[in-house]
């Protein structure tokens, strides 16, 4: 069965008037509940306007208003990170719960090549969103560049490390990651190395310091593995090249869950068991903490939360109140679970 | 620190005559690139441009041609699906290549609450968007309904139960759960069951009535468990519940991969080994897939592709050329793991 859908000519205003039999003013006037309209005039508007199917255009409207009630939320991750980490669903979904609560629509638009960049960056400069949230932007991000100079409304989640004068929401990665580092010391273990990834970060790197200052004296960067992304297949990657330099190693901090899951198969497929033979500590809580055999002990990372106070944070600039250009640190906690 | 930041007053064209000291229409004459125009006013209105930043108003060019060159894409998944679904990621990922290929911008919309379901609607009608797409939309869905009645370019992913004259792109879920219903009896199982879940759509009742016609005769209603989600947790709830209903069970077809994973963790936990006592087939051959234990049998469902076709499909509507306003089914296959 092939048939062509009618190619959308969307009614207009003139539509409405022209089958009602009345001035575009009076369609305008019914339109807008004003009160100088007869009875007579308001139903044969209604009834025009159910006939020819008229929408009104908000985005019309809005250019009165210079307002579209709605937020973009971009999100930096390659395909990989996108498909497979909970904490950028948990964000989108803490964002949207404010901007909902607050009459606002969210658009999340997605980055997966530099053609989306610069697209991106000209639907955010066209007057389709009011504010915008960034997550996990990257050193010389172009987007986060247009964002400091059109003066739009908004705020990081994480924060690149080149950006200034834009609010932006986060979690202490140093002091969390010295703490985790620190209880997996507590439990005995002597040779401990770190699966790091995120190095175009803050987080990334302050992962790493964390880890450093935990271990003091006892630090071999031999033992910090460094890979591209906070991924499972990274994970994989990252331990299998830690367990070359290192055999014998006893205890691993990876940087996020989801490392944390690819370096138990690897430890499982050589026969080691966790946390007999070495101890595992992940970053995020997120699903994979949960799921893993055995479950990991991590650091609970408020990922809803982050979301919810970015969204707070843009809603208030539009409002024209004063918000802190510098960083907002939500509270992070350990969780031990099984699997050190 | 606490800094106010500037409240965003976009400056306006006015603002950039202002500074330049010309009228509103030279202004307009430079950004339309009209020839008449002397080089020493085209240079004043550039000055200025930079001077009070001025930013073109995409969304007021856009009434003009009446296009916003935006696709929405809505996934009507709750919370806990749409974080854990890998699928969603790959649909979203696969739109996104088309769209971008073809230089429109991709806007992902959430529905999370009733809420959320009525201001969407507005959007869609408001003009933001040319045309939308609609992931898992369910029976009595009222976005359907709104995209069915304002005639906006459309494409469903899956296909809701209840509309009719919107193109959809699927796949043959009941052929697809037959095969693999049929592979699972013979590898020798006698007793097996079925984890269903998503009857409020075809894809679901489709899964269900494949796996009745596969068992023929040995059907049993009493081993197919009924759960909401096609999620992590349903998986271990219905598992539960088929083994208290019959725990000699020794095949279990699992509607999706991650209720598959689920179904695998009870196994584990009640001391029952897989495959060798009981045999477990997925559907999906997502992420859950390879990082199971063991990894899954499951039916490939190519979900980039059902992303990439949906949005051709709605890209064609916009060029007002003809497309089929049925059903197109993308094939599956059969992927044999270590699970059965």
């Amino acid at each position: 069965m092939i048939a062509k859908r009618l190619q959308t000519t969307r009614a207009t205003i003139n539509d409405v008037a022209a089958v009602a039999g009345v001035s575009r003013g009076t369609v305008s006037r019914v339109l807008n509940s004003e009160v100088y309209v007869s009875d007579a005039a308001k139903k044969a508007v209604e009834d025009a306007i159910e006939q020819v199917g008229y929408v009104r255009n908000t985005a019309a409207r809005n250019l009165v208003t210079r307002q579209s009630h709605a937020i973009g939320l971009i999100v930096h991750e390659p395909h990989s990170l996108f498909l497979e980490d909970p904490n950028i669903g948990s964000i989108l979904l803490g964002t949207n719960s404010v901007l909902s609560d607050n009459d606002y629509q969210l658009v999340s638009l997605i980055i997966d090549s530099d053609r989306d960049s610069h697209r991106v960056a000209e639907y955010l400069t066209g007057g389709f969103v009011d504010g915008v949230i960034i997550v996990s932007a990257r050193a010389h991000d172009p987007i986060a560049r247009v964002v400091s100079q059109i003066g739009i409304p908004a705020a990081f989640v994480g924060h690149p490390v080149d950006i200034e004068g834009i609010p932006y929401v986060g979690i202490d990665n140093f002091s969390a990651a010295k703490a985790i580092t620190t209880r997996l010391m507590q439990t005995g273990r002597r040779t401990i190395g770190m699966i790091a990834a995120g190095l175009d970060r803050d987080s990334g790197q302050d992962r790493v310091a964390g880890f450093t200052a935990a271990l003091g004296e006892a630090f071999d960067p031999e033992l910090v593995v460094k890979v591209p992304l906070y991924a499972h297949a990274s994970g994989i990657e990252g331990m299998r090249e830690l367990l070359a330099r290192a055999p014998h190693v006893d205890g691993v901090f990876a940087a996020s869950d989801a490392i944390a899951a690819g370096v138990l198969d690897v430890l499982r497929d050589t026969g080691r068991s966790v946390p007999g033979d070495v101890g595992v500590v992940g970053f995020d809580d997120s699903a994979w903490a949960t799921r893993s055999q055995p479950p990991l002990s991590t650091v609970h990372q408020p990922a809803g939360q982050l979301g919810r106070r970015a969204a707070e944070s843009v809603l208030a600039q539009i409002r024209g109140e004063a918000v802190d250009s510098a960083g907002t640190f939500l509270d992070t906690h350990i969780v031990w679970r099984d699997s050190a």
